[in-house]
């Protein structure tokens, strides 16, 4: 690292940035980055990660964390029917990262930026006595009008999640479990993941929900309410459902769960419900249309409608495979709760 | 905190949060904040501060250090040219930190905001496994046409600082002395900072430069370069002449400096001038003007010119009292230099 001060480490990993987005007018280099946003809304979010709590580097590669960590950026203007046009990246580094290893965790950044259309503008470097720490902050341009926030479900509205739910979580605990596997043996035997591939990917490498935006654009379908998955189904309905001061059904046979999420589950006497309930960083999102937009919603690719919203007083509920009601409580993945 | 989950936490530290300004259309509470910044550019910066290599919370008291937290990136703005208008705000707690603790930090973080027109309309909280991280990312609004950047300095163009420089610095070093004492005796003796009230108040609560703006716009003085001085006064001429493919004579006897920095220089044994040149964390602003806004300057309050812009051949300058050049170099505080 000695090679490079803190600026020239900054200037390294940046210069060959190039900006795509009209937005964008002056990027990294200066005190701040300057945006012209026009006649657009501007929505920003922000992310800390810290290694050791959000990621855990035996087992996730630093071209994968990067990436990641520009998606939940992503994500989270999506669910607000946003595109998202720039990112900064802070890092704080420890002594054990050479230049190497940072432009690995760049790589990943830039990758996720080019395939989204985001512009990396600003950002620093700075020295942590302790693990990596990654502080993005997304900006992205909503039209006027139909940006959609989690308090707008109405009644009767139907409530519709993107891809599967679950799979993320079941490759943390594939990942977990080889980790533990591995610490405890003597020779460096690689872990087998073939069949496991998907739910592998859905935590080393998520996406974000880019083409369903695109697509309500399209066939000009304004959701209701929106945010995105990261701490799990129940959680988010807790959330959508207390802003809108709604309630909600959902059925579980409509949840919709990946084949492989199923069989780890199995393999690891896991609830795959359960997972897909509470288990998070599936990044993909959920959200509610009314009523009259049913048949708009069926032929959708990668949507599927898994129940409806309800008067407030109905409460939060799960429809069981026997038809039997089970109230819904957040359990979402919360990395304070587990300090408790 | 048990009593908090991560979602009860960042609500109950943002709760009572009431947006100011009418670009800050919706805060705290969804995926994203949104902003309407209509016809202005949207400035952005971002920065991260790290428990032990940014902040000694052996000395720093929560409130100030939140207060500090806002101040350096508000600064960042100002260095545009620009009016900071929202944060957000994301922390990383470990487990010996307090709701009550938080809430001083958070109180610090508010004062800042109120006294300087900012809206927080974002963040969260995280656990960490070691210390307090903050991450503060600052929007604000830029005219278009008046937005300074680092670039635009040209030979003969006047060189200027506000306030003083270096008293950060020695108010640090003021502290860490302290702290050695405090450490190497048995009793709790309370130190006496009689008369050293102004260092340390410039490195606990420095105020960013609104005031300059102002006067600025007022006065209808446009700097052709401006950033502010976090690093030390060598090290920001140093990214001024660079980008601007200039270089710089500044005068030893024209630097700033407050006679209660030049005491505790003396009392350490240590050069005022280096300090006030490579201290850093002064948050002054340095700007360029062409040599015919002479006389609107030199009136300004707490405005001092330190030299001039010249050719890129001649590199960066200091003369000093007796006449002598001497070549600047960057030394600035610089926490990856650390490392070496």
């Amino acid at each position: 690292m000695s090679e490079y001060g803190e600026f020239g480490l900054i200037k390294h990993l940046t210069e060959k940035i190039e900006l795509k987005n009209s937005s964008s007018q002056k990027g990294v280099g200066d005190d701040s980055a300057v945006l012209d946003y026009k006649d657009k809304k501007v929505l920003v979010t922000t992310d800390l990660l810290l290694e050791g709590v959000h990621f855990d580097l035996t087992y996730v590669p630093l071209k994968h964390l990067g990436y990641k960590s520009a998606i939940v950026n992503f994500s989270d203007i999506y669910a607000m029917n946003g595109q998202p046009k720039q990112i900064t990246v802070s890092l704080g580094i420890s002594k054990r990262f050479s230049v190497e290893m940072l432009e690995e965790l760049y790589s990943g950044i830039e990758l996720a930026c080019q395939i989204y259309g985001v512009d990396i503008v600003g950002g620093d470097t700075t020295s942590s006595l302790t693990g990596l720490t990654i502080s993005i902050t997304c900006l992205g341009e909503g039209e006027k009008d139909k940006i959609v926030f989690r308090n707008g479900a109405k009644e009767n509205d139907l409530i519709c999640v993107t891809g599967d739910l679950g799979s993320a979580y079941m490759g943390l605990q594939l990942l977990e479990r080889e980790k533990s596997v591995f610490q405890g043996q003597q020779e460096n035997i690689q872990p087998d993941f073939t069949g496991k591939e998907y739910i592998l990917q859905r935590q080393l490498k998520p996406e974000a929900q880019k083409n369903l935006i695109e697509t309500l654009k399209e066939k000009n379908i304004l959701p209701t309410a929106m945010m995105d998955i990261s701490d799990g189904l129940s959680s988010e309905l807790m959330h959508i459902c207390t802003q809108s001061n709604v309630g909600c059904r959902i059925y579980e046979d409509k949840i919709p769960i990946n084949l492989q999420a199923v069989e780890m589950a199995e393999e690891l006497s896991m609830n795959i419900v359960t997972s897909a309930l509470n288990g998070g960083e599936d990044y993909e999102l959920l959200f509610t249309v009314p009523m009259d937009k049913y048949e708009q919603i069926i032929p959708l690719e990668n949507v599927a409608i898994i129940g409806h919203i309800t008067k407030p007083e109905l409460g939060l509920n799960l429809v069981g495979r026997q038809g039997e009601e089970i109230s819904l409580k957040a359990q979402g993945w919360n990395s304070l709760n587990e300090e408790k």
